[in-house]
């Protein structure tokens, strides 16, 4: 039997490393049957993740949010997640962790019985938008359909729920729109299918508070504007007011900072990315490089 | 190699036939990963299916509320139920029928790009209630949770977005309570984990009208109590009416109908299962032998 091809990318399953194609997770597991799971996200970017101190502190408050024991800690999971990359031999490499419920025994259908699994995998880095959509921005669309609400699923705490955003997407697509940002019951604009929303008005960074995950690029975006001494206002974002926005971007571990052109079809300012948007991108890949943020991968060349 | 054992289970997957432990389904499926997928569950009662017919109507017609394509028409669906039947050799079974997004080509974020997939698997008979429990009746908690709503996932195309049940059934279990049901933003009682739910009170048989599953077994009681004589009501039910109602029972197909006979641990009526409720079990277990309900599984000794 030849070596395995890690190439496409390097899964933790059940103790084992395999190739991604080989990955799979068993029907029977409530991760699966009752989308019973959390995740996280961390990226690895010239051979270094970015923040994976914060993603590792998110999935472990995430697991005890569903009460899900992941069977490892912090370091252990690092190791893992480590030697995933490493037998990839990716250099810019998109890693999930993962816990899912797993099953109780037959017959029970109490979740304190399942012993839960932890899995992780190694991927090529992946991009929310592609070269093209970045450089003249993305068609966001606003979606009809409502996020799921925290008093059903709390948003903090990442989960696979994603109809409501799937099928926003779906919508979007066929109008025409690159992507979708839904909506809360009182009309505020929440979140994307894997990014948080930010728009400028009068120099004024603005992001919502609530109903939607508290994403880490979204904190460095933060972060990211009180280093350059951007005003900040964290609150509810009527529709209104995104569609009366200077700039917009989406914030994501899939891409970083996005632009965002047009809004519905129609221009945002200008119609291209704006300035203060493009010196935030700059700021996110230049915050790469900080020995604060970044951290090498063990043992890949 | 030794013949397979398919005696706990036996699972369709790309194709092949498969023991259930045997069964998993790609990591990388936007099934598992978003939760992008429907299913359905048809029973298997002393060799024939029951309601097969309404089981394959919903289920084709979730597949098309989400824009997923399984590939297989009804009367192909129905063969590949049968052989996963026939080669567990289960008299009694639970027969779930899958239909996930699939992946998208690498870089795309396109759902419409994915080549969904169709999965299927009979295992034991699910009983939603143990024996115990049916015999004395259920200690039903009612959940501070809110079921997701309409305006996020369409509860009438089944789907795995079971988080709020889940975390209800938890907080109902560590409370000392057997099962749980969710309420909606108004205060309205909708559905459990697998099941709906039922009051009667001065002989009238009442159940949600929105926000919930349609379930066959729902409908199934509907046409029961019609053809018992008892007039029933399809309409919102509030938690303070259900704490007044003379009986309680549930309705899935993991058991048929199950009797409630206490409510976050107070007696429904006498704190025994009512005698409205031990007609409908009756009548739900002679409907099986009803031509007009159950199909034989083609095949099955």
């Amino acid at each position: 039997m030849s070596e395995a091809d890690f190439s496409q990318g390097a899964a933790y399953v059940r103790g084992a490393y395999l190739p991604i194609a080989q990955a799979s997770i068993p029907m029977t597991d409530w991760g699966f049957l009752r989308s019973d799971a959390t995740y996280d996200v961390v990226t690895v970017w010239e051979g270094s993740f970015f923040r994976l101190d914060a993603h590792l502190e998110r999935f472990l408050r995430s697991c005890r949010r569903w009460r899900l024991d992941p069977g490892l800690d912090a370091v252990q999971i690092t190791r893992v997640l480590c030697e995933c990359v490493r037998r990839s031999g990716l250099r810019e490499a998109y890693v999930e962790m993962i816990c899912t419920r797993g099953q109780p025994p037959w017959g029970s259908r109490d979740p304190r019985q399942a012993i839960n699994q932890f899995y992780a995998f190694a991927v090529p880095y992946v991009w929310i938008a592609n070269a093209q959509q970045r450089e003249r921005g993305l068609d966001l669309r606003i979606s009809d359909v409502q996020r799921i609400p925290s008093a059903s699923v709390d948003p903090t705490a990442k989960n696979y729920h994603w109809n409501d955003l799937t099928m926003g997407l779906l919508q979007a697509l066929d109008d025409g729109g690159d992507t979708v940002v839904l909506v809360d019951g009182a009309g505020h604009v929440v979140e994307g299918p894997g990014f948080n929303v930010f728009c400028i008005r009068q120099g004024t960074v603005i992001t919502p508070a609530q109903g939607m995950l508290e994403g880490i690029t979204r904190r460095t975006v933060l972060e990211m504007a009180q280093s350059l001494g951007l005003p900040v206002q964290v609150r509810a974002l009527p529709t209104e007011e995104l569609r009366q926005a200077d700039e917009i971007f989406l914030s994501s571990s899939g891409g970083g900072v996005l632009p965002v052109s047009r809004l519905d079809g129609r221009p945002v300012g200008d119609g291209r990315p704006g300035p203060l948007t493009r010196r935030l991108v700059d700021t996110y890949w230049a915050w790469h490089r900080d020995p604060a943020y970044s951290q090498p991968v063990d043992g890949l060349r």
